[in-house]
């Protein structure tokens, strides 16, 4: 039994593709594995109360449901969510971290409605604009974090300075080190690319926060040499997808060759640990970085198991007050303002 | 010995990382392994001249030096090749098919000065306004081709539909079967997406001779249900240097987990076989679409074997005349005029 304070964790309980019993069985695993939890469940109250019923009374004890008048489609654009998403599952998981009900929300549903109803429902950080989504993946090394991963699919030299202090505050309160910051390019000479990143490249050059140590190209990225990546969300997105899609590629082909032969046998234990240690979707749950407060997107694919994997995530950022801290360094070090 | 009319192919071999001598090493590789192929080597005449006087006379015979003034540097610009390439390796080259001493080019030097110098030199096909580099790379089922990879790193939606007919003109004259075609994005919804894309798509699914199927995310690129994908330079450069990067990193853990082991011994040259089959930098050499005549941009970095198969696969498209084929189909098909 942990001894920890309870922290509260809303959750958008109909936003994922798997729909309300694949989010209501990861609120149950979640639940089990993490005995200071709390969850207040957003969603429609009668079809909930309907599936507490046969949860052991112990765990149900330890969720509150928040009803909500609906859902959000999950390819629900900026626009629509901000015109018909107001009593949606994910504005109320949303209001209450604003209300300082919960700690952290949880949604799998759309990245565009998430990150305008975060951005309006909770407000932005110190000299940020919008809100960016972080995830971290494996290298050669250890591990390297990247944003934005498709909330902002084309921004300006400007943003992409602002999510490179985003990635640079959040990291350096988590790890206590200046994370190594590179910005994505297709080649790593200064004078390679689009205008936007080459004036970013300058932008950071001269600013003395940041430890920029200039352009890296998408294989460099898995060898180690970087923290922290920062491109648009377009590129990221196709970067850590194309990864996805290679090693899922491979891990197909490998099971195809050695299925049968004792060689097979002796190695699927080793391979599944490496699956598992390198995939990047046994990972879920990214950091929306830059509102007030701490928020957790989940894959609208995920499985329960990685949905529950979201909400112990968006628990230990709850815990260490990410946002809090990410507020205090971009209130108190002399950034540019933009 | 092969029975085939000698194909002449111009190769810049002063334009790769490697130098001059991995050039001439590629051009000896792809002489001996193909009876029928002759090469015109631009560059430097008397450094090429004392390399060939080390060579057994009937392999020099077979090369014939096409003297340039100088090489253009590996970061070249679209603006300084087109101010000071004129003379320059890779425009010697391009001019030996411009004048028909030459069936097709390899260059592994600047992708933005061979776009350029290639444009200016060959001229365009007909309704083709950018030229775009074509590849292929492994899918579970079979392989998919890719383009632009990095020759155009904007676009708008008219220049992905140039690239879209560039594809499916390419594919259908090497298959004669229509290439299912997509335009990568990070959604699959009609709705997702930057504008550009969008539109294309609205334009693509209008367009009766090209059968489009809509928009596809990075991951499922290798499930292998595309035959083509479009997208800008920026994203398929990014697209296939992640898979490539994720590939190295898990070739690199498979090795470390599996090596002094009995099993690893025994899965070595079938992981081998894997690797050479997968790795997308095995397959060196992506033809220049959409430019009058057979170019092949081949890897900056790629080895002299690397090099020499970007010879081969230049001999390869020259012999099937891909570059006619597409011509007579640009012309004869009834496209939108642009």
């Amino acid at each position: 039994m942990s001894t920890s304070a309870p922290v509260s964790v809303a959750v958008d309980v109909m936003g994922a593709d798997g729909g309300s019993d694949l989010c209501l069985e990861a609120c149950r695993q979640a639940l089990q594995s993490d005995a200071a939890l709390m969850i207040l469940a957003a969603g429609e109250q009668a079809l909930i109360e309907q599936r507490l019923a046969a949860w052991p009374s112990t765990l149900a004890a330890r969720i509150e449901i928040l009803p909500a008048e609906g859902v959000l489609p999950a390819d629900a654009g900026a626009a629509s969510a901000l015109r018909r998403g107001q009593g949606s599952s994910m504005a109320v998981a949303l209001n209450a971290v604003a209300e300082r009900q919960a700690s952290a929300a949880v949604s799998a549903g759309s990245t565009a409605a998430l990150m305008v109803l975060a951005r309006q429902i909770l407000g932005m950080l110190p000299g940020i604009d919008r809100p960016a989504l972080m995830a971290a993946f494996p290298t050669a090394r250890d591990r390297c974090w990247m944003l934005d991963l498709g909330a902002n699919i084309q921004v300006d030299a400007e943003r992409l300075c602002q999510f490179a202090r985003l990635g640079h505050v959040a990291l350096t309160a988590l790890n206590q080190v200046r994370p190594r910051t590179y910005l994505l390019n297709i080649g790593s000479e200064p004078g390679k690319g689009p205008d936007a990143i080459r004036e970013a490249g300058r932008l950071l050059s001269a600013d003395p926060e940041i430890d920029y140590l200039g352009f890296i190209e998408a294989d460099r990225v898995f060898d180690g040499e970087a923290d922290l990546i920062v491109c648009d969300g377009f590129s990221g997105n196709v970067l850590l997808k194309s990864a996805e899609g290679a090693m899922r590629l491979m891990f197909g082909e490998i099971k195809a060759r050695f299925s049968g032969s004792l060689c097979g046998l002796i190695a699927r234990p080793r391979l599944r640990q490496l699956h598992d240690s390198l995939h990047p979707a046994g990972h879920n749950g990214a950091p929306l970085l830059g509102v007030r407060g701490t928020v957790i997107k989940s894959h609208g694919g995920a499985s329960a198991a990685g949905f529950a994997h979201a909400i112990g995530l968006a628990r230990l950022e709850a815990q260490r007050n990410l946002s809090g801290a990410m507020a205090a360094r971009l209130w108190a070090e002399d950034w540019p303002s933009s």
